[in-house]
């Protein structure tokens, strides 16, 4: 019997009959708009539920040409200048996109001239507005400076984003912070008045909110700098004085800019960045608030996408219940988002938008089989995550015309709709069986959870996706998950932990940095895996160079990574053994990027190790790539690196159970093929068992008790037992 | 005509018509003993020179029994060793060999604890010799603590080693240290004696003077930790309470212990540890001076085997000229070894011992093929390098009986020998020409020229062969080589260098770690470099991250690296672009261990670059291997690792010549084939041509003035033109 709802569908006014006949396929109950687009007028008939964009500091260049000392403000830095004699110009715009910004020369008390060579701020300089540089009278020759200035922004990042790439001709739209008087009471009127206006409306899809994440253009409007994390447009004067009136003290210019690293979440976070941070979610939460309760004044629901002007609305934050949202909705690029956004808390409920977007670069003739292997690939890694923990709702982006022209891509989502309400009435309902609590620990902790290694918006980026396939791997593993921060493990490891996961390159926030000289944080970790639990450490895990060791916790993880000082200690534990942990590895193991220079110390158990193919004299040293440690009654497990792969999944699932000393524990809501995967949810009794692989698979399905049986599971075919 | 002279061969008595056959074949002027052989009594007729070996503070063990005391000693780490409890007790000789050390309990107050996990300075605690711990009373628990102890060497280590490997069964030698004041006289005393016995020895082979490299075995008589540079075994009381008094100040345990790094030559050089080295040079030069002048006396040669018992002796620092040495023998690796040794000042010849040994594990039965193909390997990288500066003498060591049985072998020599006095007798009597001059820069500088990036004696090892390939191919380039150090460029950098060199890991001495955050090394590289010379890093040059950027001098690189703060910004510059320095490349270039991250600066241009095969979304973000930057009226390339081969010498050439900005000047005395090459005696008028390969080659040869001609040279041929 066919189901309906929990699915959401794009339409315009041009496609009214067509939206019809594939929300009856699909089971849709809500439509939306998107970019470029406009709602029909009967747009009610065609669902339950009618959302709508909503934008608070874009779209009115009426209001921002009335106020343009109110738009959003940015700290960036020029240009490295070499000073070549005593004086020096800089040219403070040189490589950005004079669309997007203009200096702001009437705040030059925040600005800062800082000596890159030495590090020192440079009090006697002048800037000439007239010809865009700043001088520097008395240089120090040789030396590089560069200006940290206060910048405007005068068109809205992801309209130019968009505006350029699809070479769009509107308005280009300006900005408004409400941090400034007279927006701060234009929003909430705007708001009234938009909901009065826009009867139709159920949903007031805000897109966002306050602050955009950090999106910079270069001088040919090209993308210079994006962190979705980065709270760089936020910055204005008036934040800046409200700032200091409530934490007693001001920020600089340089605690923004940071040597051109603008505090990208791979920055182990000061105390200063950590208070304008919970500054700037204090505010935008409680702004935010201010409207959503003018929406439920008006009889809607309030939905924030997470993306755009999504800064300062941590979803994992503290503020974030303050802000009285709905739900929430965001993009599904596979595992790891869809648990970013189905773990949300403090909403009712929470869509993914998944793919492919029914735009003309997937939806060509021709193209359609490329259509439905995107959709049924992005199916397939938000499968497994939903087993865990679903999303309540899913929809698609785009031109929904487009789509209807591929009637097998059609028929496809269609099943998976149909699919993903089955998921959602079992796994919606009770928490699945978990063997263990694994706990990622990072300079972030529960604030970001599940978006640690991301640069840019999940671009794919060669030093990351070696970590990020721990995450991606986890999303869809028969474990609880926590994000742990060091103050959180300084304060006491939670008793229901079982195995301490830390990823990352070394002097990362992700890796931790300075954390690892903190003895507190050695000394909590160290005595609690020794009384029995697990550490797993990937990449370059507790790296801290410092009185002989590179890894602090060397002793836990039975490795350490030669850094050229200690290279005339000879290493002799280069023998592979046999173990559980590998015990499904089928050929040679993908560590991705892998990391170099690892050996292990007398006493560990080496896995897996390389050997250069350069080899003269005999010499044996090797590149240890995975180790097993016992540590006290604990254990510690050392991987260069995982990307994700079924494999690789396998291989962490054992590596955590060993850690953690469950092996015994491990073929329970099991099954034997890495490609496919149990869930188990004990409320229902029932068995879900997935195939990820676009091939038939049998697996031995192993029950809550061990009790062992065959199964065989069609191409990406889900089987419920029980 | 056949010449003679110029070669050392080995003799024992056993053998004493065979000598005589072969001395006449390679022209053989000089016999020598071996370890473990006998000179014929008849000796002095089989050749010109007779020498002897010679040892100073081993051998005699009847005088080491008398004076125990005077013994050698060194500073170990113990173990590092967890605090479970409130005390904790380190057993010190855990993993070491108690054959070779034992703790020196009587000289408890230079011992220290150390807890690890702080790096603090444990004053509470208290020996126990008949258990042989160190005992804590008041340990932080989960701390890891240390004991840095004293110890006795008991048996000289090199002995040790010959000892276990040949399965020896003589007397163990023990050691004493001229330091301490009976010894003092005693050696003195004994060299006389040793002259007076030995009327047939021309040459006093010492091997070596005081102190041994740093070679430390674990408990099962395995290598623990071999350091071809360290000073560790110089360590006695006598020695440190001299220091103290020429000094000023004590030295600590931990001075020499450093983290049980003990400032292997891959640390960054401190003020105490360069003080340190300071005295124990002078105090070796001086007490070698006072042997030499016995031996000259005595109307002999002395002559310094550099290996050993070197420490010191170093042959490029400022006190070597007051040993009063003849000459110095070492062995011959490969052309950076040859240069080692040819280019030692303040003494009358240079020799160098060829491979390979004349021992059974070459020369058995059926394997006459190899020992002739490493004879001609190990002649041919030598050879490119002596075409630049030769040696004086060459030799071999072994057991001439066993190489007899090798006819082919023997005729291969003959013409090696022959070959090798042509060379001698035309590139020792003048400097060749220099396209350039070029400075290796790093924190040793000249005191250890040709000898960075050695992992214990010319091991190879996975981490270094990438950076020593840089030296390998200069050895035999024609162009003037400096060592200099940071000091030294501070202090002006020479009229005369054209290119400066610096390549090394990051923090290592090698690229120069901490130095590179001193403004006063940036400022004189970069207007140095931008007045018009060239700059050439390989692997993590100027690596120091501050301020937002990993190498210090990527402005003149054109490179830097990511280590993870600035992946937000987009790097466009990945177009590979065809360039001078990478004309004669064929196939891929090979940067042996290479570097990862390494992105280019806008402006630079990129000559090599790899891109992951895991990209998707269309994402260009490449990994640099090979760059090159205008920077000024100066240049600087970028370089991932150049391990040696024809090619990568030859790109290193045309890398040189193009930072210095000089590439009209690259046709001169040059050949085009990179496995020829050439060299120029302008004072003689004359080219040497040399093929290095396997193969005959055709190469066109230009001279001196560009003019050019065709050759034909058959395998591994030298052609004499002019």
């Amino acid at each position: 019997m066919k189901t309906t709802g929990r699915v959401t569908i794009p339409t315009d006014e041009s496609f009214v009959e067509g939206t019809k006949e594939i929300a009856a396929k699909w089971g849709a109950d809500a439509v939306r708009d998107c970019d470029g687009t406009v709602l029909p007028a009967n747009v009610a008939e065609l669902a339950d539920k009618v959302y709508n964009t909503y934008f608070i500091v874009r779209g009115d260049n009426e209001w921002a040409d009335k106020h343009p000392e109110e738009t959003h403000r940015t700290f960036l830095m020029s240009e490295r200048t070499l000073a070549e004699g005593k004086t020096l110009e800089i040219e403070v715009m040189k490589g950005y996109f004079p669309q997007q910004i203009v200096p702001d020369w009437e705040n030059l008390s925040y600005w800062e001239v800082i000596d890159r060579t030495t590090g020192e701020v440079v009090s006697d300089w002048k800037a000439d507005e007239a010809r865009g540089i700043v001088k520097i009278e008395k240089a120090e020759e040789m030396h590089e400076y560069t200006v940290d200035f206060m910048a405007k922004v005068i068109w809205h990042p992801v309209q130019i984003y968009n505006y350029l790439t699809n070479n769009w001709t509107c308005a280009k739209q300006k900005m408004y912070d409400p941090a400034f008087p007279h927006t701060a009471e234009y929003i909430k009127e705007h708001m009234r008045k938009w909901c009065d206006e826009h009867p139709e409306t159920n949903v007031v899809r805000f897109t966002t909110f306050l602050y955009q994440f950090t999106l910079i253009f270069n001088e040919q409007g090209k993308e210079k700098y994006v962190d979705w994390f980065g709270y760089g447009l936020s910055t204005s004067p008036a934040m800046l004085e409200d700032f200091k009136k409530e934490y007693g003290y001001a920020l600089r210019a340089e605690d923004f800019i940071d040597g051109g690293c603008y505090n990208t979440p791979f920055r182990v976070p000061n105390k200063r960045f950590k208070d304008y941070m919970e500054f700037v979610e204090k505010r935008v939460c409680r702004t935010v608030r201010s409207l959503t309760d003018i929406v439920h004044e008006k009889g809607k629901e309030a939905m924030m996408f997470l993306g755009d002007d999504w800064i300062g609305a941590e979803p994992y934050g503290e503020h974030f219940a303050e802000t009285g949202l709905d739900a929430v909705v965001g993009s599904v690029g596979g595992g790891v988002t869809v648990r970013m956004l189905s773990e949300i808390p403090h909403v009712k409920y929470r869509e993914g938008r998944f793919l492919p977007y029914f735009f003309p670069d997937t939806f060509f003739e021709g193209n359609e089989e490329n259509a439905v292997a995107e959709l049924n690939r992005n199916w397939t890694t938000a499968r497994r995550a939903m087993m865990r923990k679903p999303l309540d709702r899913m929809g698609f982006g785009g031109y929904l015309s487009l789509a209807a022209k591929f009637p097998t891509f059609v028929d496809r989502v269609s099943e998976i709709c149909e699919e993903f309400r089955g998921i959602v009435d079992m796994a919606g309902k009770a928490k699945p069986y978990c063997g263990l609590t694994v706990a990622i620990l990072n300079c972030w902790g529960k604030k970001r959870s599940w978006m640690s290694h991301m640069v840019a918006h999940e671009l794919w980026y060669q030093p990351v996706y070696s970590y990020q396939g721990i995450l991606e791997a986890i999303s869809g593993l028969a474990v609880n998950v926590k994000f742990v921060s060091f103050e959180d493990v300084k304060a006491g490891i939670d008793g229901d932990i079982d195995v301490i996961i830390n990823v990352g390159d070394g002097y990362t926030a992700y890796s931790g940095g300075e954390y690892w000289n903190d003895e507190g944080v050695v000394r909590a970790i160290r005595s609690w895996v020794r009384e029995g639990h697990g550490f797993i450490g990937v990449g370059e895990p507790t790296e801290y160079v410092k009185g002989g060791r590179t890894f602090v916790l060397a002793d836990v993880l039975g490795v350490d990574k030669e850094i050229g000082f200690t290279m005339s200690e000879d290493k002799y534990n280069i023998e592979k053994k046999a173990h559980f942990i590998t015990e499904d590895v089928r050929g040679e193991i993908d560590y991705g990027e892998g990391k170099k220079n690892i050996y292990a110390l007398p006493g560990a158990d080496v896995l897996d190790i390389e050997f250069s193919d350069r080899f003269r004299r005999n010499v044996n040293v090797g590149e240890v790539k995975l180790a097993a440690n016992a540590c006290g009654k604990g254990r510690g497990v050392y991987i260069a690196g995982l990307p994700y792969s079924a494999q690789n999944a396998r291989l962490l699932y054992r590596a955590m159970f060993w850690s953690a000393g469950k092996e015994n524990e491990l073929k329970r809501a099991f099954v034997s093929d890495p490609a496919t995967e149990c869930t188990y949810y004990p409320e229902m009794k029932k068995y879900a068992v997935i195939n990820n692989a676009a091939e038939a698979k049998k697996t031995v399905f192993y029950d809550i008790d061990g009790n062992e049986k065959e199964l065989a599971l069609g191409p990406g075919e889900i089987v419920w037992i029980g």
